[in-house]
């Protein structure tokens, strides 16, 4: 890295830090300057602006939430044990992100009134990140091993409840409870959600109940 | 009312059409002097400081919340009825809500991070919330309409989901199929929690798999 990029980085990662406290609208020029005892033109000399700034700290945020939750989980086989792990690590990230809480969920309520490219980058990264979950749901629908009658977009709007949830239960309300109730409520959901060859118990009872019999005779008239 | 209560009553008026617009965070006296044609120490005068006022919006908000989600659901028999009044209504408060949000979620992102009066007066509303809620899904596993193996604190987590996401897809993503989604979800999940007196064959075949035979020997032994 050459020096300047290094500094860039730097500033980014002290943004990120200064964001988890104050919100992405508490990341101004002058706080980062004061943070890194650099002049306020020196940190825009590396930025052009205040919105390129917070857009570079949605990125990191990106990038930190890719290593932590979608790529470990790729490395599990397709299907619905990916899926589990994608939803695991994406609750162990929310529930113990060292206290500054998840920046895109906070951020969410921070930008969503105010239009602009910051708020368009948030949307386009949210947006992305559910495209992988859908990836992720939809193989495993094709595997058979999710139910193909429950439409993907729900079972993303069911875990994504769970995640919203402990970030809201743990950081407002301090439940000390938030952590172990996610993880309960993301594997009943999932479990729910997994096809019935998964639960082969209730196909046979069903079989038993219905023997083949010969329809009644109305059905085989034309 | 006297027309010192008038007044106040104006001033919170608009300072929760403020907070819907600019968060919490958002109202100063400042600018509600300005909004309201007083000076600063006249609006000062109602409140005593920007904390009391802030707290009088967040009470005026879980009033309107009140008159909008909870009392008309209590007209509806306990148990199921209820909880399916109470869930439909807030999902169509939160989905519908003219524009700004619900502020009790926007403020718990806001204040989560700020220890003081505010924040406690928050969490207290959204516990009383929570109680509520509780109290009706209890009343119906007492009636055996929702089954008694699930903890009502996760359905309750199950359904808060729903509005969080109703909340995060409406306003951060602008998902014109966020309200329909979260109807679905929600009547989805309330299906998954009823007890199985609602779907008496399951009943019915689990005793005929298991037909009153005498236990096996040992287990009547001492």
């Amino acid at each position: 890295m050459k020096k300047g990029e290094l500094t860039r980085s730097a500033i980014v990662a002290s943004a990120l830090e200064l964001a988890g406290l104050e919100g992405l609208e508490g990341i101004t020029l002058g706080k980062l300057a004061e943070r890194m005892a650099m002049s306020k033109s020196g940190v825009f000399a590396h930025f052009g602006s205040r919105e390129e700034l917070q857009i570079a700290v949605l990125k990191a945020h990106e990038r930190r939430f890719a290593d932590d939750v979608l790529l470990p989980a790729l490395s599990r086989p397709r299907g619905l044990p990916r899926v589990r792990a994608i939803v695991e690590r994406w609750i162990d990230h929310t529930g113990s992100a060292g206290g500054s809480g998840c920046l895109w969920i906070a951020g969410a309520s921070e930008l969503d009134d105010r239009p602009g490219p910051v708020r368009d980058a948030l949307v386009g990264m949210v947006r992305g990140w559910q495209r992988e979950l859908m990836r992720a749901i939809a193989q495993a629908v094709e595997a058979s091993e999710l139910r193909d009658d429950l439409p993907p977009e729900d079972l993303l709007a069911e875990l994504f409840g769970v995640v919203l949830v402990l970030h809201h239960d743990r950081r407002l309300l301090r439940s000390p409870d938030a952590l172990a109730r996610a993880r309960r409520v993301a594997d009943r959901l999932l479990g729910a959600a997994a096809a019935a060859s998964r639960a082969p118990s209730a196909r046979a009872s069903r079989a038993r109940r219905r023997p083949a019999e010969p329809r009644p005779a109305r059905h085989r008239l034309p």
